[in-house]
This record gives C-alpha cells, sequence and structure tokens, in this order.
C-alpha cells in the first residue's frame, strides 16, 4: 500500500515545510517537495492513494506516554480496555501510547509484565509500549530492570505515596535508581509524600469532611513539592535520568527548573487536567444530578490545584520555557456510576483517574490557537519528546524516511465539540471536558501506513497496534 | 544539476535517521529511505552527481549568525574581506553568515546599509545576511528598523559599550526596543558596562598596566553581568526579543537563564573562545616573538575569562542546559603585525577581535567527542538555532524539502589539524587555535546546490553567495 | 539635671526588660533593676524629677536618617525648615535626624558642606548629622570625601537619576565607591534607571499624560530593580558598601536581599510611604478640591507602588525577615499651594517629595499593633539599626550608660490622630496620612537629657540640638 | 553578696560599651556609667567584691543550647555525666546549657521527662534547661507537648534518621508540628534521610569498607539537604516553627536560606565541628596509635563535610549573613577506649558524638579574631541568639538589669591552648581540639551571682545549677 499525502504543511518540533509525504507499507519512504513529481517521475500516478492534506497541518501521530487502560485499581478496574481505550486515542489523533505494566507489592516483576502482554496482545488500535512500575524494589526486581531493558521497557515508575500498595521507601527508590544509572534506564515518579496525605485524609475523614473537594485539600502543594525536590535530590545523588509524571503544582515545576538549570537530567510531564481544570471549578463543582459529589469526576492524583494560587497559568508558561517538557493524559477512566460512587461518602474510596486519551491533541491544539504555544511546540511536547524522552524517535515522532508511517492530518479550519453524544468514544459516563469546543479538527489518522480513521469514520481493527521495543531515552543533556 | 547523496546519518536539531537525500537545482528536493529507488523509480540513475556519505554525518550547513568582515574599527579594518572570510567560512562547513551593517554615531542607517551591500555585492563564497547596527537612535534611525525589516534585516545590535563610537544610552536603548517590539525585531545587545570599562582602562593605563592581559582585567564579570541584567530589564519594559551576543561570564549566564525561567525572550549567544580560551592561559599567555604581547592575539570583548572562575565549564554546561542557545564566532580577525601591534604599548590600543569562522563546526564537533554536547545539539546550536532565531528557517538550518541545499557532510573518522600552515584559509597572520586537533573532517560543502568545498578542494567562486532576505524570529516563546 | 525613668519597659532591639533609667545631665548614667533603691541608696530621692513610665514602652529615641529639610529643588525648596522640620521630628518621638547636604553638579563639596552647617547651626530641636551628596565626582569631590569622614560625615550619596541636575554616570559612582572602599564610608544610592525615566516622562508629556499618576507610571518598578542590581554590581566590583534608599519596589528588594545571601554589604531603607499608600490609592486619587491632581500630594521618588503587585505586602515582610533594615521618612515636604500646584499642568514639574518625619515613629508602631513587626524590630528598624548604620551607636540608638539620653516615652494605650488640625506640626498644607488613626502615643521626648516634649506641650528650644559627628558604619558583616 | 564589675567592655549583640555591671544576689542589679560612683553614691564601697575588668570583655554567659550528657546511645552512655560535662561547660564560659531527654520509641514521655530530671538535679555546675525528644508521635506523647510547654520545656526535637530508635515518619512529624503549632513550641529537627543513610552504610560495609572516613561518605550532603527541605516544607504545611540541628553542609544552609527569605519562621543552629572541621583532615585522619582508625575520634552526625566542596567556608559566611542563627556544639562524647572502638572492625558500631561544650566561646571567639565575624555577632551567636530561640531571654542572653547574673570576663589579651593535659576538664579521653591555639582566655565565670571560675580556679559546686523554666521562643518573625 503506497500512500501520498499531498499539499500539506509538516510541522515538526523545530519549524513547519510545505511537502508531500509518501508512505510505502508501514513507513515513510520520502518526504518530497510539494507537486508530486520527482526528477520527472510522477509520484502520485504511481501510488495506491492520494490524501490531498491542502491548508491542513500533517504531524507525527500523538504520543501519549501516560495511560493506564483496564488498571486494577481498589477492587475495580480502569473502565477503558486496551481495545476501548487504544481506539478512542486512534480517534484523537493518537497513534502511541505507553502503558503502565502493574505489580503490586509482593507481586513478581516479569510475571506482571508477561500478564500486561496477553491483555493488550492483539487488542489495540494503535501502537502501544510499557513502562514497569516497581512497588517493591526487591533483588529481584532489580535483575528484572535489566532484562526489561533489554526487552524494550527503559523505563520505571516508582511511588513516593500509596503505602502498602505502591509506595517505595527512599532506600528502595534508591535501589532502583542506582540499576538506572547503571543499565540507562529512566526512572518516573509519582512525586507526592504520601504519609503526609495519608495523615491529612485520615484527619479529614475523621472531621467529617468527606466530599471530593477535599481530595484536593488533603494533596496540598507542599506534599508535591516536597516529593519532586526528594525525588530530584536521591537522583542526584545516584546519577539516574528522573521523569516527574503529572506534575500540577508551579512549586514542583520550580523544583525541576531549578534542577534543569543546574544540568540536572531531571524532566517534568503535566497533563491536560493541570492545564485547564482546577480545584474551584471542578473538584468544587456541583450538580442536580450529583450535588457536591460531582466533583468526584475529577477526582485524579495529583489533584487539580487552585486557581486562585495560580498553577494552570503557570504551567501553561512553563510548557513554553521547557519546564515541562511534555503533555501525557494519566488516562484513567472510572465510570461515575458503579466506580466513582464507590466514595460517595468518603472521597478516599474514589477510584483516581481522569479520562481524556482521546482529547490530548485538540487540548493542547486550542493552545495553540489561544496563543499559549507555538504550532511547533504543540507538536513537540504531543509527540517528538515523548518519543525521544522514552526511546522511540526515529521510529516515532517524526515525520521522515525510515519512521513508521504515523501520520495524522489536522484541520486548523475545523471544529471539535467535546462532550458525551458529541465527540466521545472512551467508556466513560461522563466527559471531563463536557462542553469544551476546540477549533481544530483531527481529520484523518494514519498508523503505521493504515488509515484508521478518516473524515470521521473509523477504519481500523482491534490487533492492528503493535508492541513497541523501545530503547533508551534520547533526550538525555 | 541534480544531486544524490547516499548512505548518510541525517542529523537534525532532535535526533537522526540514515537518510538519502536528493538535490535539484539549489534546493532539497526529497529526504529519502536509504536504497536510492522510490516506487521502482531509480533514483541515482536519474540525478547528474552521487555523492557517497556512508558512515559519516549529513547536516544542514553551519549558520554563524555574528561576523565582521572587513570591519572598520580604530582605523583599520578587519583582515578578513567578504571574499576572504566567507571562503575561510566555507572550508569549515558553514554555508551562511550573517555579518553587521556597522554605523556609526552620526552616520545615517540606510546609507550605511547601502554601503555595506556594495561591500559584499559579488564577493561571497556562501549566502550573507546583514544585522543592522544602531550607534545612536535618532528618529530617522527608528523609521530606517522599519523599513530595513522590510529589507529582510530583521535583527539590530546595540552597544552598552564603547561610549561615542558604538554606545547608546539607556533611553535610546529604550527607543530602538519600543520600537523592535512593535514591528517584530530582534534586539541584539552587547551587553558591558562601557563607562566602568572605559574608568578601569584608563586606571591601568595611568599605572602602567599596559599589557594584553589588562584588557581582560579591565573587563571584569561585574561590567558584563550587570549590562546583562541592564539589558534584560530594559527589553521586560518595553515587550522587545533580546539576544545578548558573546556571553562570556557565567554570572550573565545566570542572569539571562533566570529571565528565561520567567517566560521571558531572552537568549544568549556564546563563541568556541568561551568556550576553549582563557585569560591565564591566552591573554596571559608569553612567546618568544611577542613576549608578553603574545596576548594580544587573544584580545576580544567580552574578554576571555578566567578559567580558575569555571566560566568555561559552565558555559559548556549552559550550552546543554539550553541556557545558552546558539554559538556564533563573532569573527573579528586582526593580523599582529600591522595590526595588533598597534596596541604594543598601550593594550586599549589592540584591534578587539579573534578569527575562527573557519573553525566554529569543528571546535564544536570536539564537543561532541568530548561529550559535552549530543550530535543533535551540535546542529542546533551551530545551524538549527541561528535559522530560527533570525528568521531563516525552512530555507537555511534544516534538511527538508524546499529548503535550500546547504549541505556538509561530516566525517566523524576524519581528522582536522587547526594551525597556520596546516587548516587555516582566513586572513590572519596568526590563529587562535594554533596546534588545536579536531577528531572529525569536513569532507564536502554544498552551497545552494553547488558544491564549493570537495575532499580538500575550493570548487566555488566568488560570488556564489547571495544575500539572504530574512523574515522575522521563529524561535520566540 | 538628674532624672529618673522608673517603672518603665525598656524595649531594645533584642527584648525587653522592667527597668528604671537614670540620666544625669546629657547622658544615660545607668540602668537600674526598678525599685529606685540601689544597694540601699535612695536613686528617686536624689533626682531632680522622676518620670513615671509604667504601662510604657521606654525607648530610644527614633533616628530617622533620610530627612531634606529646607531642600532647595526646582526653584522652590522643601518648606520645612531645620527648624519647623526638626520641631516636629521630636513632636513624633525622633530625637536625631542625618539630613543631606546638597551639592549639584559644578558646585565645590566642602563649600556646600559649610553652608549646610551654617543653615542648620542654632535652628535644629533635636540633633543632626549630615549625609554629603556627591553629584559629580570630581578630584576635588574624592580629596573631599576623606576630609569629610574625619568630619563625621561618613556616608556619600548618590544619584542614578536626575540627569543635569544630580546623576552620576557609572564610572563616576565607581570612582566614589573604590573611595568609599578605601575609607570606610557608606555609598548611598537613589536607585533608578534616569534616563529611562526621563524618556519615559517625555513621552508621557508628549501624549498628552500630563496627571500625577503619570509620575508613578513613568517610574516603572523596572527602573528601579534595574539601578538597585547596577549599584549592587559597582559596590561588588570596589568592595564598598552600599546603602539603598527608599526601596519601593519588591523586585528591588529582592535583589538586595540576593546580594546580601551572597554575603555582600549591601542595605535596604524603606519609608512609611511605601508600607502604607499606593499609586491607586494615593497617586490616583481626585478631591472636590484638587480633581486628579489631588495625586500631586504623594508624588515623590522612588514613586508609590501599585497595591495590585504586592509591593507594600512584601516591604512589610521584608522588614520581617530584615531583607529591608531600616525605615526613615526621606522627609521633603512641599505645600500643595505654591509648590506642588508648579506641576499644575505638567506631572513632571511637581516637586517631588512627601513630609512625614512627625509620624514614623507612630505609623511603624502600628504596623506593631497590627502584627506586621515585633515591638523590639519597631525599635530596631526606627532607631538601633540607623544608629549602627550610620555610626552613631552607643551614643544614640541604645538605652545604656554612656549613651545620650534621648528617650522617648511611648504610651501603648494612648492614641493619635493625624491630619492638619489635629497632629501636625510640619509646615505642609496637607498630610499625606490625613485620617489615620495610630493606636499609641508618644507621651515624652527627652533629647540630650532635656525634656522636649512632654504631654502634649513642646518644652524645648531652636538650637538645642547639636550636630553629630558621626563615625564608620557599624553594621557591616 | 553584691559584686561590682568595673571598667570592663560591656558586649551585646547590637554594639559595646564601656559600663560597670552590679550584682546583687543572683541578678544583674544595674549596668552604670563607669567610675563606680552613682549621683556621688560610692557604689564600689558598698559591694562585697569588686572586679576589675578593665581591658576585657563583659559578656552575658554563653548558653549552649544543645548538649547531650550522659545519653544512653547504642549500648553506652555519652562520658560526660551532667556533673563534669557542665563544670567542664563552666570553664569554657558557658553558664547554661540546655540537654535532651530522651524518649526512645515505645517508652513514655513523661517518666523519661521524669527520669532526667533525677539524673541531672542536684548534679549541674551550671543552670540546665531541657528539649523533649520524640521517637514516636502517639497520642500520648502529643498530650505531654502541652503538658511539657507548662513546665517550661518548650522545645520537641524529632528525627529524620534512625529508623526504630528515633525516626519519625513524616506523618509523625506532621502531628507533631500540627501541635507546636497550636501551642507555639518550637520544633528541632535532625534533618537527614536515615532510609538512604542506611541503605549506603548497608552497601559500604558489604562492599568491606569499614573505616570511620565511609561514616562521612555514607551521608552524603544530600541526603541532609533533602531531609532539610522536607522539613521546611512540613512546616510551611503546618505552621510550626522550625529549628534545624547541627547544620553542616552548605547545601542545607541554602534551603534554609530560601525559606527565611519568603518569610517562613525557619531557623539554623551550627556546631564549631562544622566551622573548623572536615572529612579530609580529620575523618580520614590517621594516627601511629589507632592507624585509619583514628578519624573515630571525629565521627558525629551530621558528618563532617568535604574541604574541597567548601562547606566550612560557606558555613562562617552565613554565620555572618545570619543564614545560621547560633551556634551550638552538639556535645556527646565517647572515648575511643571502650567506647568509640566498639566500631573499630565496622564504622557503623561507632558511636557518634563529639565533645566539645568547653571549646565554644573559645572557638568562635577565634573566628572574631581570625575577621569571619564580629565581635558583637560573637555574643549573639553564642548567647543572646540561643536566649531568644528558646525562650530564655530577658534571664539570660543578656547584660541587663533583671537578667540573671550569669556572666563571663573574656581577656582578648590571654591565650588559651586546648588539648588533652592542656585546657582539657571534659571527661574523654581525647581532645576533638588537639593543638588547636586561642588567642583569648575565659578569665572569669560567673553563674547566678557566683563566681565559679576565677583566673583558673573552679569555685563552684555540684548543684549550683538550677533547673531554666523556658518560656516560648522570643526570635519568631
Ligand atoms: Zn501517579
Ligand atoms: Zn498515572
Ligand atoms: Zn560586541
Ligand atoms: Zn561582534
Ligand atoms: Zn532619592
Ligand atoms: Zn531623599
Ligand atoms: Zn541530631
Ligand atoms: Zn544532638
Amino acid at each position: 500500500m503506497k500512500t501520498l499525502i499531498k499539499n500539506g504543511t509538516v510541522v515538526n518540533a523545530t519549524g513547519s515545510a510545505l511537502a508531500d509525504v509518501l508512505i510505502d507499507g508501514e513507513s515513510i519512504a520520502a518526504v518530497l517537495a510539494p507537486g508530486s513529481t520527482l526528477l520527472g517521475f510522477d509520484v502520485e500516478a504511481n501510488v495506491d492513494r492520494v490524501i490531498d492534506a491542502g491548508g491542513k497541518y500533517v504531524i507525527p501521530g500523538g504520543i501519549d506516554a501516560h495511560t493506564h487502560m483496564q488498571m486494577p485499581f481498589g477492587g475495580t478496574e480502569a473502565s477503558d480496555t486496551f481495545e476501548t481505550g487504544t481506539r478512542a486515542a486512534a480517534w484523537g489523533g493518537t497513534t502511541s501510547i505507553v502503558d503502565f505494566v502493574v505489580q503490586y507489592a509482593g507481586e513478581n516483576v516479569l510475571e506482571q509484565y508477561r500478564k500486561w502482554h496477553e491483555k493488550a496482545f492483539g487488542q489495540c488500535a494503535i501502537d502501544y509500549g510499557f513502562h514497569q512500575i516497581l512497588s517493591d524494589v526487591q533483588d529481584s526486581s532489580l535483575t528484572a530492570m535489566d532484562e526489561l531493558v533489554a526487552e524494550g521497557v527503559s523505563s520505571f515508575k516508582l511511588f513516593m505515596a500509596y503505602k502498602g500498595v505502591f509506595l517505595s521507601d527512599d532506600g528502595q527508590i534508591v535501589k532502583a535508581m542506582q540499576r538506572a544509572a547503571s543499565n540507562g534506564s529512566m526512572i518516573m515518579m509519582h512525586a507526592e509524600n504520601g504519609s503526609v496525605i495519608d495523615l491529612l485524609v485520615q484527619q479529614a475523614v475523621a472531621a467529617g469532611n468527606t466530599g471530593p473537594l477535599y481530595h484536593g485539600l488533603t494533596r496540598p502543594w507542599q506534599a508535591e513539592e516536597e516529593a519532586t525536590h526528594r525525588a530530584i535530590m536521591l537522583a542526584n545523588l545516584t546519577g539516574a535520568p528522573l521523569y516527574v509524571v503529572h506534575v500540577s503544582a508551579k512549586q514542583a515545576v520550580d523544583q525541576i527548573a531549578q534542577a534543569r538549570d543546574k544540568g540536572q537530567n531531571v524532566f517534568g510531564e503535566t497533563c491536560p487536567q493541570y492545564l485547564y481544570l482546577s480545584l474551584e471549578d471542578n473538584l468544587g463543582a456541583r450538580s442536580d444530578e450529583w450535588g457536591s459529589f460531582e466533583g468526584a469526576k475529577w477526582v485524579c492524583s495529583t489533584p487539580l490545584r487552585a486557581k486562585s494560587e495560580g498553577h494552570q497559568h503557570h504551567m501553561w508558561q512553563s510548557l513554553r520555557t521547557n519546564d515541562i517538557q511534555m503533555v501525557s493524559t494519566d488516562h484513567c477512566p472510572f465510570c461515575m456510576k458503579g466506580q466513582k460512587d464507590m466514595g460517595l461518602t468518603d472521597f478516599s474510596k474514589i477510584p483516581n483517574g481522569i479520562g481524556s486519551v482521546e482529547h490530548r491533541m485538540d487540548l493542547l491544539y486550542q493552545g495553540v490557537v489561544d496563543g499559549k504555544i507555538s504550532l511547533e511546540r504543540w507538536v513537540e511536547v504531543c509527540s517528538t519528546t515523548p518519543a525521544r524522552m522514552f526511546g522511540m524517535y526515529g521510529k516515532k515522532g517524526v515525520i521522515q524516511p525510515g519512521a513508521d508511517a504515523d501520520v495524522v492530518i489536522y484541520d486548523p479550519n475545523g471544529h471539535t465539540s467535546i462532550g458525551v453524544g458529541k465527540t466521545h468514544h472512551m467508556n466513560m459516563d461522563y466527559s471531563a471536558y463536557e462542553g469544551y469546543e476546540i477549533d481544530g479538527h483531527v481529520d484523518t489518522v494514519i498508523s503505521r501506513g493504515k488509515v484508521v480513521i478518516d473524515r470521521g469514520e473509523y477504519l481500523g481493527a482491534k490487533g492492528d497496534g503493535r508492541f513497541i521495543k523501545r530503547g533508551l531515552s534520547q533526550y538525555l543533556i
């Protein structure tokens, strides 16, 4: 199958160009000056399919490096399966995800890793990779780290919160970081001080403060700033590169910025929810249907922060200044009915997570329209940097010969209305962005050469997506 | 003329790829998966020339955004003409320069601009653009700024030193910045406190401290840090973007880094001399021929800084962390005999300048070999960012269809010995880098499709180079 | 004359104590445990006068280290003479001032110094010292600096604004600082970028923006922050101690704090107007009498800053954290009628200055009541630190044997209403603090042993005050 | 007993004065102008004893706010008892200590508190107060905090290291801080990341790195910086004031400085060992007697830091700039024979501690002689601030009427040789400062009116010292 995308504006992280893109099979074969002839050879006449992208952006497919499909948590499971979640991703212009293999304390890392392959294999609409969660850092886990790097899993997530479930103590973190420093892998960190949060939650519940708003109030910025600083210092001690996930507090950003200014390999990820949503408007929301429990829709960790403190504004600025390097979703959807409502009388029982794998590309493009980031920065934070950060660049994250033909044609003159019954393919009974209007539209999505989304139609199939064997980070300084 | 560069590793700012590059006339026509066929069409058979770049890097030609060819200064002129200087640049893998139109106080900006066109026209081996120096900011100069932007001169250099020659006072700087903020152009700043330096120079000379070392000692880091901060604050006040030229003091870097962290459009350029050379080793050097006047070879402003204070180390780190964004040469060569020796008995009479337009690509590549920056960062700081910073990207600074075919084939297994009688094509009677050995080699240089350097031979001609009409900066956040 | 102040709470910079204070002649003879007997000797029976200070604070008299009595400026003169101004100071609990000898460009420093002695001699109600203003730094001025230090004038004020009147260029500043570094004196700096301000003023007036509010808008925080940083860096270069007068912008405070953290001898003074008043409420005020020219009452430089930017809040915090070390008034009063109204149609013609020498002790005590600073900090910033900073400690600024008997009895249960016709002894036709209510009261003021204010009566006489021959700063680290 | 100290220079935190000090019983009755008569009354003739302090400093007695007399640790006990330790303190000019009541995990706070009273009662040569160590923060401990504040124990020490012995987890720390915020007490913190250190120690020992030098290498600055930041952030969250004990790393100082600049009540204590001693010279020392185990003499925590990293220099500067507020000893002596040698084959078994309660005043005075701090700062960091910090000011830390007559007469022309067999009264078989020479001498020490040391003789008795019932901190901003 040979496809020519003609007349589009190819956007990459450093700039844009009018160029045609020729796809041959699963890969990009050439990027050509527009006009469809090459040295007199009529390219257009020799392909199977021609897509006219005139007036549109041709970008490398989105990479969402932080998702939790069908993740088991607290007796339930994230409501998107690998099948439904990756299909929704495709709808939204994302052609790769990196999901998390869960190892709870006491479980065996490599066994879990195999289970996750079983869950995902044959289910995905787009390509997928894995990060490995390490919940207790035993000798076997350290050995497993080396094996997993060889398998293409070159990043390991640790938690400074969720005691008894995910939390590693600082000595365990140092052990994993020492190993990462030796095998070149990346340490990802959920940076919140769990010990403090557990106490505040317990005090809040004891005081009868049980609504969703208290989810935010019991996870104060100090808990995030502190853990972020601690993770940075442990990384400094060991020499491991550090990637802080879902940064939401501006003070945590400042810790990351300071470390980077000193030349340390520290990176920060944020998510659309920390750019658009807030403690006041969302965690504190009320509705006829749910009353003040409405806020449960936005219970996620790290929590939404107070608009009055300016975190959202600071986060957009940090995206511009590269103090924050990329945007993932932390996609971890739960339905209100049957899942979120487990916490109706106690916010600490609400499953933590927001689903937005489908909307990331759109929400960030709106930032371009609103003048918050440049067009190039949009591609960089949503695709190029994720690829570089997690060892996929060359195959992913760029429009260039030899790369996988993961291409999105994005129409800046199109429009997208987000919401249940509108644009909404995730398996959730509500939308975290209900009513958001986007001044752009994902027209066509090509995954390894196959058109999977085209003008409102899903043309792909379960199992289209393949496992991405990743290398080491290509983003270290 | 159609040229295929095959089997090389194309390096750009975000990563590398094995790819063939097809040049048709003056432009890049396509970037292709290696193999020389496209949909069955035999590309190689249809071109005039094939260059095998197997095992070598194929990079966008270097852009030196800070040169002073045949610049009149203190009764003499920089020893490289547009002809000799641009030819030397080509030898070193640089395919574009941006030189400075000089307007001394009292002169008319547009007249000077026309004179510089006359000087350069028909002389250059490679493409050239102009920045405009503004030495007194009269109403006519402000009007001229708008006209020059339309002409493709979108950057204006001001001086905080050289009273009576170049210096603008702070009010004049603000006026120019206000205009830049309105027409979108870039303010470039020579950031040293001239008033303080003039005093220190006068005190040193009066005290009989007349050797070249005192050039450095009378331009202390405080004078640079102070002016850098001042320029940043004036830019903050007016909203103009600011580009600080030839940053040499680590404290000045810190000022730039702080402003950037707050989201201000402030940029820093350094030069090879601030990465490799020092007050102690160079300004303080002695030789049989020149005695302690040997140091005159390295009299430039800002001055070389003390190694004992760690500026050089800090500068390399800042290149890595992007606190410094690009590397130019500030090429401004003077011969020892007949030029530098004007200051034999008084360092303040030594013409200020070092020539290195020929060696920048090599010297920075050595940083890659030494593990100080990555391969991609080399291309970024030497070509891609200069193009983006100064409105040339798309045509320059990138290997992509539609771009000018400015391409360098760089051999990582080659070797270059720098020095007079070795690699040295600049019109200088000494080399500032005499004896430096580089673990790499510029094999082939193509300028707008024409091979001008090939395996040790200069194949170009005077007048090959054309004026680059630049747009506005594409690098602003 | 022997006086015993009994039963009071003696407050000093580090704490408070119940103690009696015995004054013998002009000095403090002893500080005694309360009870009026010493080893059986009945102290109370052996003194001429007993003052019962039960329930009241006994503090070292206030020192206002920044006043401009009858200062000539712009064709007029500050409306308080040495006689009226120092008497008003006494009313407010201030027993020493340090005023400025003015040397305009072209004048001779020592001649001016002698003239100021003539103006003040025999006029003052309280003791007075002099700082010397240096407006052009000629060789004779440098020599004069040494002579003046010997005369007891150990601090020199320079200006970075008011071109042609006061401004010194950076080279001149460095010369004066070099001399200060050698003779141990203190450099005081009016830190605003005059070149920028002159331009902005000219542009505002040209645009028809002539009201008092534009006085503030044309002196933006950037102009103050910049000059503050510049002064710090020049001081760093020369090794001179630096005292920045009338700091009003929070960003300037940050520059001072950063320098101090690095161990540099940099100090900051603020004034009541920067703690209480604002651009919006005062410069932007309107009245029936004056319309929008009402704001002229608060035209001073540095200007009042925007409340919306949080400068006032930051300034109180900086007083607490010792990033700002002391509070003076910059007392420089002008009447609205006949003086301020010179600028009715052009704000740049309004004489710059606010009078508050009478109210500083009260206004700062209100900060104690409001919980913004501690009682000890009140004494420290208003008396002890001024004395230490300017070489008067031991004689002034402390209640201890051997010190001058400059003592204020302050009643925390008293009340003071500020305003014309209320508490107002300055020679001004308005009050900058009209309507302010203070929860405390200056009951008794003793100047070198003589009671000059007692329960609402002025008991002193013109000429009571003597010249203070100051030593070098006792506050350097 | 009435004593007159005449002709001395009374030094306090803000300055010095020539003054006589009259002591009546246990208190200071008056501070008088020199001359011995008061209103004609001959003071000298009416006292029991006259001490001529001509040419000498009269200072408030030293306060060592961090000692561990006979502290049980690891199966042994600190070698100084309350008797020997306080006597040695007196010899060195220290007239008050604040020692730590130890509560190990599982023990009852109030029971321990009573035990410590039994240990100290009737034993001490000088006055003593207690801080309370909290090792597990149970409900009963929280209640005990309130009771202890009422008892005059207003400061509580927590540990972030020594798991299973002293360590509190972050939730426990927050609980104690919440209580401190409500009852006004001070939280003291041993700020080292114990979890990381335990791992590094275990790895070092497993690798056969068992010498004393590894004590330092396994407690890297990152572990201290991290814990310091964490403690600050938890204090920020709760509003509790925080006092970080024994700060040794410059990076930890910077964290404290940053928090203070933002207005948080955070304080830092350092010790003579961090000003004078180092990893290289001391932990890495060798001797004929002990070989490389010589370093055991200086095994303390936090550890001595590397001179090559500049911590000692930075610490002196921080003392000057008030980023560090006071100097205690952390006096915790162990003999080499029978105690330190428990760790002959494993550094982790060496009892942690250095004894210097006797030498603090001398060692810091040497800093005055060497130009590192001022005379006033010496008194401030050694006496006045300790008193203010821990609620003793007024009675202690100042020479003023009503204060306890704790007075030291210090001779700047005297000399002190430190070392075993020289000046050495602590119960240790070695001196941590063997061979140090001090350009000053403690001549006379008066404790609550009783001369306990006079010209080389100990005149006091066991039991002279009384318990100090402390109030809340008088140092908060
Ligand atoms: Zn997480
Ligand atoms: Zn997650
Ligand atoms: Zn320059
Ligand atoms: Zn230049
Ligand atoms: Zn001023
Ligand atoms: Zn003034
Ligand atoms: Zn400790
Ligand atoms: Zn201790």
